[in-house]
């Protein structure tokens, strides 16, 4: 059987496992102080077009958005996120657990639209007992989102200029950063992203990595004391070499961009397999997730010979299922998934 | 030049890194819910002779220390740790993040004495007003503890039953347990240790991993919901196989107890060299760490050729060093730092 | 000038004032130990006819819901509360920062119902990966709640058993508890509350007393010491006597109902000078707080002769305004209303 | 029977209680922003002679505590105290609860040495690893102590000096300040304490008042948004009147001062009571509690006739008790105590 369920199924990309082969009997100091930790933001930078930025590694996503919000905020802020929005829902109340409050806002294709931002933190200003509510201090975003959509470079320059009025950071959440940038239908580029934003990490889990993201400060902003805290919250590894010589391999050659281009390819084919089986999209997604219409009465037969993820039920026939592609999605995988579906 | 800074300086023993190889194309279900986290758990419940016993993969100590102590702790208890515990010193203050105090006691060579905890824990209950201090809910114990040196049998047993008395779990910090365990020096076997404690972890980081921590449940006492808790604290891995993977390996074949055997082994022999060479012992360790009192004026010259970690200053003449064996120290490695301590 | 800006603009009722004033010098035991305590306590529970309830005096609101809450649920849980309630707005993230979640839901005139609450939990438990999610544990209702509605009995009771159906526990926050007992719209007494919530808490401050707030364990259920966890939130008064006296009187002679109800009279009173002066209600609320809409243009000129709070903007020529009325509102008060409405 | 228990055993001085009532019924503005929360935050600054200062009141001790050293805080930073400070032992973790580490020093008669503060923090920054450590960010002394003793002023320009040096921030704990301020063996003004801490409290709960510390702010640096950081963690009173009016009271006439020095006049009579009766002190305090030792047997004896509360048990026949003098004692008080020790 192959597997559809998700970009994070399989080990690493060949050439990250053979970089950590190649490197495992040197001698290197602990905590991210290796050569292949400074090698890999060296070229993480030259990649953002910020010579001056700060990169730190973390281990996993929902650590990284628990670490990089409650060291930027101030004590009296919390952050905006779409409803959507995977600190909203899905990291077991991470944020919170921190003692900062997520202030969920209406989303659209699980984007926060730039009015809405700027109508909830108008209407928050108006307020007369505003300092009786938790001040907004940081917009989180997700990019792609939850859903597969992408920020077009409009939508994410709307955003930021509503930040900069009312003295806000922003952050995006590139989990599956690579998939956005690689898809045929973005004009926002990694450069676009390093500009716009104050902090936002480039996700090696979901992206052929065994663990591991990088966080970038793009402004000067990395906190005080940074690796302290991500200390204090139990997230610094002793084996910083495990993060670095992984990035290290995904930022050579241009490995990170091969992969999301890979796999947008692969999900390219697939919503071309199920336009050709007649098989109805959810939603029309760029990158490397699609998700599709099924009837009930098929689930189980192409589960048997392709897993995916249930996403959710639409009504009593009807189940929207997800299919993701990643770095290890073979055309051999899809003929699978073709002939499932025929059937 | 050789290195003797820790026992995490290299990456992952080869049998490690060949079974990450071996399974990397498989595509398996994230979040620990793998077939090779499930055999490690069955390994790992076998070698403690706990077949009811429960596990849990976390990724590093300070984080395991954090997750553990926080979800087994009521909300009005603290925790009980020696003074130079790693919780109470080295974690920058990861356990009090998570709201609760760390109750220091005096300690003998890294070690509480079971007489120091039970004249503690008197004097709290004697006190009038003990409802407006924390409650100690639980003893912390490192083993090897952050000096090298380690409990025997009786000393465990006299804890644990002080424990059992007042109604307060006892945790062990494995973080360098199998060089405990394969000590050349000890009465406390791995089954001991399951039968006394209620929770300790097995480290995967400083024995061979590239990372990974496994928690042991002794007495159905996991607490509930404990993915969603660890998940909260940004612990929860969504790539689960890293570390059940690598635990499998560790604990095939007895890999696990060959590389402690292997490191104090290495040890052992280290500290015939520093006999033979006149270099007095800071403390007699019986571990894989050995701590050794060198003249200021040696330190550089020894250093060009085998580094090692600063560890105190005794007096303005001489610094205490510590040299670490780990999987990777070989009988070359000790013979360049033998010829080094001879000039 | 009069003042209608909130039932807390004047300090203690007298026979409250009194009764400090009487025990001022006897010497007492500190931290809610004294007489005076066990005798509102006793009183307490012979009014909420619960013989074996367990009550705690707080100092304020937000506190006593950041108290409730957070040691009532577990590591994993979170509460519901609707979008406008008092938590999930009004209170700085004091719920956030005990380091659990506040999940929003729906509402209608400020109250949750039931079937929203049921189809929240029945998708919660529906979705696949919601041991990522915050586990709903309690459900956080306000009565009187923030707009001055009130539920019925049938509504509290479907509340109520829906909570059972998923074993949450369900909170009541009685800030302003008197006013909705004494609405002349209400079927729902102290006695069903004490039924049917597994805590609430009865308020003082907004009721007559210069601060306090009783917080009443209906089922066994007061969290295991909890005077600790009081202290560790730094909510526990060393004078404790002044909440126990202030209770003490508060429920002798039926002083806490007097002042609901001579409360809801003068709000009753208010809302006939309104019909009678053609203003329109916002809300035709049944307690003591009325929520008018008044044209912008003569706002500033009753405000020169009454008080009230600014409430929302519906649109661009009027404002929607607060009115309350408390223990200390007279009839003169209200002729003063009156003139200045006409003018 | 005649009350020595403590400080705090009695309601309120008749002045502030006076004041209480004479302002009951004047409607105010809640939270803080009312006239009588002016005038005294007026007056304190005149008291310190600084009229910069910022002064913020807050309910209780611990709270304060809490408050203030959580937000003066940093992220990475703990707060320094003596093994004997209120923070270390009696506040039930509310320190760790808002996620800082407690740093214990050893003590002298309760107080912190500057040498052993200056050593404390030259052996930190010396330690190569201290990045992994909580970085010391404040001191924190009590004034009286624990013990009742006292700093001189050189001690604490002392304690400041170092501070200055290290960039830590001096916070004093004036729970009982008065009785500091009014000893017959101090140097250390009030004014002292304003030019050479960062913040201090002036504690009214233990001097008079019902309930209330005044903190004092005094270089510029109260904490951005302080009033939404001190809701967030439940501590913002509602009817702000109740602190602001004692605190007027207290500092209108000297009442805080005649306080302080009524019950230092009445403890050295006590003194000499002891004296006279040849019962030997246990430390002889120059402020308001006096500490001495009984002999087991005659302790119920006393207990019949005056409370007084248990200290500890140095031996197996004697037990250290602590009679404390307030605003309420008289001399038939002690005339009572001086007959009950000559049976």
């Amino acid at each position: 059987m192959v597997s559809f369920v998700s970009d994070y199924t399989t080990g690493a990309h060949p050439e990250v496992l053979a970089k950590l082969a190649e490197t495992n009997l040197e001698p290197l100091p602990g905590y991210g102080a290796d050569p292949y930790c400074e090698s890999a933001k060296e070229k993480i930078r030259a990649a953002c077009g910020l010579p001056e930025a700060e990169v730190f590694f973390l281990t996993g996503g929902t650590q990284t958005n628990a670490v990089v919000i409650s060291t930027m905020l101030k004590d009296w802020e919390g952050v905006i996120a779409a409803k959507t929005g995977h600190v909203s829902v899905h990291e077991a109340g991470a944020i919170e657990y921190t003692g900062h409050e997520v202030l969920e806002v209406e989303q659209a294709d699980g984007k926060i639209r730039p009015e809405t931002l700027s109508a909830y933190l108008a209407a928050y200003y108006a307020d007369e007992s505003h300092e009786h509510m938790t001040f907004p201090g940081m917009v989180y975003v997700s990019h792609p989102t939850e859903y597969g959509t992408l920020y077009t470079k409009a939508e994410l320059e709307g955003i930021a200029a509503v930040c900069r009025e009312y003295g806000l950071r922003l952050y995006l959440d590139g989990a599956r950063l690579t998939y956005g940038l690689m898809s045929r239908n973005t004009d926002l580029t990694l450069q676009d992203i390093a500009r716009l934003c104050d902090v936002f990490y480039i996700g090696g889990t979901k992206a052929g990595a065994l663990c591991g993201e990088a966080v970038v400060f793009t402004k000067g902003n990395m906190p005080a004391h940074f690796l302290t805290s991500v200390k204090k919250r139990g997230a610094l590894l002793a084996k910083g070499r495990l993060l670095g010589v992984q990035f290290d391999a995904l930022f050579t050659d241009d490995l990170y961009f091969r992969i999301g281009k890979h796999a947008v390819d692969m999900a390219e084919k697939m919503k071309d397999i199920f336009r050709a089986r007649g098989i109805p999209l959810f939603i029309d997604s760029p990158t490397n997730q699609q998700f599709v219409i099924l009837e009930n009465g098929k689930l189980d037969r192409i589960a048997e010979q392709a897993a995916f993820e249930v996403w959710e039920k639409p009504d009593e026939r009807h189940t929207v299922v997800r299919f993701a592609a990643g770095w290890s999605t073979t055309e051999a995988d899809l003929a699978v998934l073709d002939a499932a579906l025929a059937e």
